[in-house]
């Protein structure tokens, strides 16, 4: 077994697309471990927003620190299609038909951390909340303390770290978006997937052409605005190839909860409707009307802080025609 | 304060719709507390099927026990049109606009249970596995531990009892249904309402008209074959009208996990797809097949055992054109 580090300067190490054409960046064994370097998955947009003062509400320390992370414009090179993401890595061994397992062994955050709303965007309520949402929201959080991420004195959020984003290159021709996930994995935000877990991707072509990227330092079930705590970061995977384990879409194997998040229960908002989507809307509206009332927040800092921490349930599928989904804001985040 | 009990015997304590016009059966004060007896959504057939013999394969101990359960056929006057829910309750002073609290203060579950599919039913995969379903299965529970109930010797669920059906009378003219949940509660499946929990629903119409029912030993969120373990019970709640809290659709407050179900993590299938309702039933199947393979379950085993504990999760529902759904497994019910 060797180990391997990933960085994200290394010539050609970020790509922005899904494609079995790339060249792979590093070339490993069955059973190594790997270090992947990864990038914000806004390309460190977000920092240089902060360089150039575009968030004066900042506290200057906490400035500071996102002002130092600023990296040159070099990985930028390709243009923002996507997810920046590290990799492709190929494994030696692997072949169509065979299930890659993604053992992650630890996921280091950032010393700061974003999450954001905007009008019009990809976030659930985006749309039907555009007015009130005014011009968007984006807020930072000091995630320095390796535990907690404060979003007000009275509101912190405990670190879960995960990759938003691991998956194989498809066999299916050309450049893919890194938008959505598939069957080969990629940007499926499953906060699940923190140290400890173990995933496994079905492998559509040789070397399997691993990539990851986008990590989150804490989320709900839902990533209800479109982000999570949005990071750069370390991730240290083990890869092994499995013969005898055939797979067809993503499946994993995960730790308990890794916080103490749920230990005070939970406020919820249901939705009730002929589709899920329709029923998750209802809840979440009604969740985040309820913090904005108990907990005096902005409708954007309800919303931001939902996709932080907030779980939709799918509480039942079956009792048609409406069917019931369940926010869940856990009350371990108030102290 | 006053305390209340409902029994299912009561001359018209049973109704199978939700309808305004249906008396009260009992008129109670805001800070009563009631205990309802309630029958289970099968109106007592599942034990008259044990009864008839037709559960031949059901050990003989557990056989007397249910058989002990028929009740005399006066309950089913009126048609079984819906499940059976012991009530209305008439609250002295809700009106129109405000909000019934339910403080859920216990929830006893019977000597027995029952959990089943079918094929072209109501479950989440009974028409997609319809040919594989066969003539469908019934699993028997042993819930006289009041603690566990085993699936198989080496497959036990811990019982986390809640109310299926809680709900208040609808406004709109006529008999409703009682199978979809709406806006004032009814079916609505929500794991979460074990005993500790307050559930906070919409008042329509003078009094409230609260009744309960169809009391779950315990289920996954999604019930995913249509029932979760179904069963006879006693639930004792406290009403209480709030002037000054007002929801639009049905919000609870909910204690912490109640059992250790999930402290030895998960096993977990995903589904990605363009439709939420899709995805479930991607990730739904992959797990059934998982658990066909890694326990020796036949299908129609896999699929009531993941309606009993398994959850559906909302992983992302903001990454189109594909939302992620994962289907967890809790590893803590096998020994």
């Amino acid at each position: 077994m060797t180990s391997h580090l990933l960085s994200r300067f290394s010539e050609g190490s970020i790509h922005t697309v899904w494609d079995a054409s790339l060249p792979p960046i590093l070339q490993i064994q069955s059973g190594d471990t790997l270090t992947l370097e990864t990038l914000d998955a806004s390309y460190g947009q977000m920092a240089r927003q902060v360089q150039a003062g575009q968030h004066p509400e900042l506290a200057s320390e906490l400035s500071a620190v996102i002002v130092g992370s600023v990296y040159p414009a070099g990985p930028l090179t390709g243009g923002q299609r996507g997810h920046p993401l590290t990799g492709p890595v190929f494994v030696e061994g692997a072949q169509p038909g065979d299930t890659l397992a993604i053992e992650i062994l630890s996921v280091e955050a950032a010393a700061w951390g974003w999450t954001a709303c905007q009008p019009h965007g990809i976030g659930l309520l985006d749309a039907v909340l555009a007015d009130e949402l005014g011009q968007g929201y984006v807020h930072f959080w000091d995630l320095r303390s390796g535990t907690f991420a404060h979003f007000r004195p009275d509101i912190r959020v405990p670190l879960a770290p995960f990759p938003g984003v691991v998956g194989l290159a498809p066999a299916e021709f050309g450049p893919h978006l890194t938008s959505p996930p598939r069957q080969v994995g990629g940007n499926m935000d499953i906060r699940q997937l923190v140290a400890g877990s173990t995933l496994y991707l079905p492998v559509e072509v040789p070397g399997a052409l691993l990539s990851a990227g986008d990590l989150h330092g804490a989320q709900g079930d839902g990533e209800v605005s479109g982000t999570g705590i949005e990071m750069e970061g370390r991730l240290t995977l083990r890869l092994s190839v499995l013969k005898d384990f055939p797979v067809t879409q993503p499946q994993f194997r995960a730790p308990p909860e890794p916080t103490n998040l749920w230990s005070q229960g939970s406020y919820a908002a249901t939705g009730h409707a002929p589709d899920v989507m329709s029923a998750a809307r209802t809840a979440l509206e009604g969740l985040i009307r309820h913090m904005q009332l108990e907990y005096r927040l902005t409708l954007p800092q309800a919303y931001v802080l939902a996709s932080a921490c907030a779980d939709l349930r799918i509480s039942q599928i079956v009792d048609a025609p409406n069917y019931t989904v369940s926010a869940l804001l856990p009350l371990g985040i108030f102290s």
